[in-house]
């Protein structure tokens, strides 16, 4: 069933695969708050926390084997949050249904399978979403739409912060790909979709400050990154995997006739005054912080199957960022800039902004 | 069925009546973010609206009259948001068949009414909570509770901010009661509840500055509002139906070691600076403002039901409100300060704040 | 010597009768901050005093009878921050003399003594600026000019905060006047000049919250105001002796078309980040906050002087103000609005604001 | 005259060499608000200005020559503000008259001068401090002290940001070393003072955006840099000579345990909302936004005089930020990273921060 089948249908039957953290947002957002999308469906080979969420969601169909729900007929698209390790199967399964994949970030475990689900993605016309969720964050969209509208005249200097407030366990680090893999890449993707150009050329520092053993696993707990955009343009990017106050993700783009920033520190709109100080709480997580984008996504996603829509961010935009996060690791270890590798030149096609 | 039954069930099959702006809310919420319920019911003479969020949310029931939905053996709880003139007799059924109910404020269209309801909910013992979504807005929330554990020392003084972004039209002001008991009532009943005390007398101002016409129905558009409450603690309070830049609702704590302040202006993340100018936009409505409070106030009401616990917020807090609301109009009336009737004393079995 | 021949000197000399602590502040702001002025005497019968800032500040004059400073043919002006007590007898030798003055509010220790100032000065023709210093404090002027400019449209509400650190000595208090007359003077005094209207009734509530020797000595440590003007427009004011974070002072005004807010809490631009919160420092006093408003103000009288304009604040706004300010305490004392006793009413050759 | 017998005078008698932009500030500073210096003399050749400024101040002594201003015996220190191509024959005079010196930034034109200006200075024993007022802006200074107190832990990664509001004429950007040299060198002091380490390796980016004119004469118009500190801290820098809203320094100092931010966007407290949008103005420039820091900085040098000490920030400042510019700007021509040059290796016993 292809989704322009789907853009006939009143709603949009959809089945998860993955029911760890992410998995479970989806299906509850799924669920609850996307108005043309029927949940109807889950997989996980954890079949105890499976049938938790389906009872608690209300879910008719449930599989230990994502292949069972993929070729439904009464599945109409395919939510993937399953673990990295089995992500190119289960898009390879996805395309040959012909569902519609939503899938979450990154595309796949290396850059290798990453362009081969590039090339088959492209190869089938099946429609593919990724989750670079930020992208749908209202400030975020509100900031890029400012940007495109030539608020801040043409963009010149992004500056990038994610940090963490505290850092994962030693095994998922292991598993990451690295801190510029695994975190950066969400911020090399808004990079590209802010200034509206590629990037050219990183250069890498980086260090092990709070978890020595992300060190002894050969990762960084905090790294900076300085960009060079193909038109020029210019970046600096910080990430750390600790602060000790929150989680803290800003931007700034510097353009030609101003500056616009994103992001914010304080959690609730509470300020305590007392002892001489007022203080705040800070934004704890990525689910805080990222709530509205999750579900603006997936409305997204839902939106474009219903009317025939190529989803706005897509599996080369994965591959993009994934280039440039491995560029920084490269020069992270060589101690020199490294160009980005690209599959293709951008061209003016790319309908990219207006730089 | 009574709230008893309820808390051994695994959801709570909820009905709602009135499909308006406030029912549709609630019936959204009920119907995608309230894991213990099931949303099973719709009742509303206008059926083509109502049929319309059948549809939209699944809902297998729908009714023209309220007293078939409030009758139903599969019903378990009942949402009322139909119009104020038939609340009493809404309630009176839901109390006859023993429903527990979440009550869109006001309780009733005037003071006796609320009274007669009061007395009526109060000897039924069907549990009943009252819509004053602002105590369940985590920024409010948190204040209280900052307050309660001693965060600024005893509560003194209150400031309590109220201003829409736009009047309503002029019918809908008619029928309001007035600005200081269609909106002000939800600060009173801050008032009452952050300082943890009752208020004594009250004193009113008001004008009509940007809508003539709700001054020749009677009405205001913008008053203040000096209160006093009954262990000495000083309160003021403005509300304005028109502002110009948007939905602004702040409210400060002063006590004696420090102060608490609850709200904000900005609504996206994003700063815009150019032309020698930083800028933000700002906050547009309530729906907006308190989409949290909306949910976490069904998310109380459904807990309460399940597991047989007292809603925080009860009839008797909106006839307190009331009873200030109603001061207010009498003050701004007379021009002189006016005491604040009530039903009984506060006394400490009320179990309210420590001032 | 007039100030008619001194708009044809290049310095203005000026000799300051006071060394406390505001006599000191404008001596030093003299010294070192004005470029038209030069300080050449100082009188306080407080010799040590007087003698160790003549020294600091390298003044040549120093007496310790005020007059003998007033009579002098080289000071061409003089800066009052003597003991309100001997206020009156200080203006009367400064008006004998033809000196032009600035004077520390209040005009006098009383109504009275006021009002016979103002019959004096304005029979006298001799320059005098009262020290109103919020109206010179940079953000005070511009949201005035912004104002006035329409930015907000016709103002309709304003709401005024005063609030100081921590209370002043029993002794102080208790020759204060009270908390209404020594410190919200200079709230009723912005009020007047933001809504560029007359103050026509006020109610106003108080209590001892912190300091009860305060309440044993006739006075409150709380207090709030509700006012309103002549036109119509609405006020909310609130004092407190004690905030327990710090010194704070805020303003706001609504207009038919917007609002405008005047004030900060944050003393140094730094935020520090940690266990879970963001925090700053808060504003420690009023020789913080109105540092740049005691030199605004003197250059302005100077200018005044030199330029032979009359100073935008004078004593009929310091008489106003003690006005409402006596007001409130009648209020307070019997429990009902009370009419703000005036000269004469106010007419449009005031040249006061456009509501 | 040797600072230590200034140590015994009561006043420091000071001399100002330019009366430029910078020099009428230090002059107007300390004829002002520096209680324990006396203004008694100008030197420059531009005869007009200097004496316009003598008489503004009361300065009894001018002179066209700077010798005749250095020999003095009734001039106990000078203010060098002259144009940077004297500045190493200025200093040669003062240390030969053993006059101490406050000198403007940079130390000299070039990095040669810098080092003999050094080694002539650490060998005479002659006072001198270095114009880095940032590190006295009470915003630096709290966080300087905050840092040292272990606030945020161990720091690891400084972000640092420096724009203008516009750039200034082709004929100062030519004379002016360039964007890294001439203002990038205060970010590059706060990197080392704030983080308490030397920067081992730098790497920079640029680009002309808004004035192709300084491309044309060899210059960039924005820049970044990324660097590495000697014990491996991280930091960030861009600078931009255009912004099109206003002056802009911002700098935050990520640790092990939490963050601390310093700067502001915001210059008069006044927000004004209308039109759905909150705003307010920015800062214009240096002269305000470091206001506070010029007098700190000279209250410092005239204590470190009166006092015996030594000022916390000398010629080795200069030459080491100078150091870091200067391998910047190798960077950005070769396109690769690049160690910062040293005269010596950093020792413990530089009693540099705690990192």
């Amino acid at each position: 069933m292809s989704h322009r089948s789907i853009s006939k249908m009143e709603y949009v039957h959809v089945g998860v695969i993955g029911v760890g953290r992410m998995g479970a947002r989806h299906a509850r957002n799924l669920a609850g708050l996307i108005p043309g999308a029927r949940l109807v469906g889950l997989a996980d080979p954890d079949r105890e926390a499976r049938e938790q969420l389906q009872k608690e969601l209300d879910v008719p169909l449930g599989f230990d084997d994502f292949r069972e729900l993929v070729h439904r007929d009464d599945v109409d698209a395919v939510v993937i949050a399953s673990p990295t390790e089995i992500r190119e199967e289960v898009v390879r399964e996805c395309v040959a249904a012909k569902k519609p994949m939503f899938s979450e970030k990154p595309v796949a475990a290396d850059l290798e399978a990453t362009r081969r689900i590039a090339a088959l993605v492209a190869q089938s016309g099946v429609t593919y979403q990724l989750g670079f969720m930020r992208r749908f964050d209202p400030g975020y969209a509100h900031a890029w739409e400012q940007i495109r509208a030539g608020a801040i005249g043409r963009p010149t200097l992004i500056r990038l912060t994610s940090r963490d407030a505290a850092g994962p366990p030693l095994e998922f680090v292991r598993a990451s790909g690295g801190l510029f893999v695994d975190s950066s890449v969400h911020d090399f993707d808004l990079a590209r979709w802010l200034m509206g150009d590629e990037v050219e050329t990183v250069y890498a520092l980086g260090g092990c400050f709070v978890y020595p053993e992300y060190g002894a696993a050969g990762d960084i707990d905090a790294g900076v990154v300085a960009l060079r955009f193909c038109r020029g343009g210019l970046g600096l990017h910080d990430n750390s995997r600790h602060t000790g106050y929150g989680y803290d993700i800003r931007t700034e783009v510097l353009g030609t006739e101003g500056s616009i920033q994103v992001g914010y520190l304080q959690s609730r709109p509470v300020v305590l005054l007392r002892d001489g100080r007022g203080s705040h709480d800070c934004v704890k997580d990525f689910l805080e912080r990222f709530r509205d984008a999750y579900v603006a996504e997936m409305l997204h996603f839902i939106d474009c199957l219903r009317h025939g829509k190529q989803p706005s961010v897509g599996v080369e935009d994965g591959q993009r960022a994934m280039e440039i996060s491995l560029a920084a690791v490269a020069s992270l270890q060589s101690g020199q800039p490294r160009a980005v590798e690209s599959l293709r030149e951008p061209t003016p096609s790319d309908g990219r902004g207006a730089v």
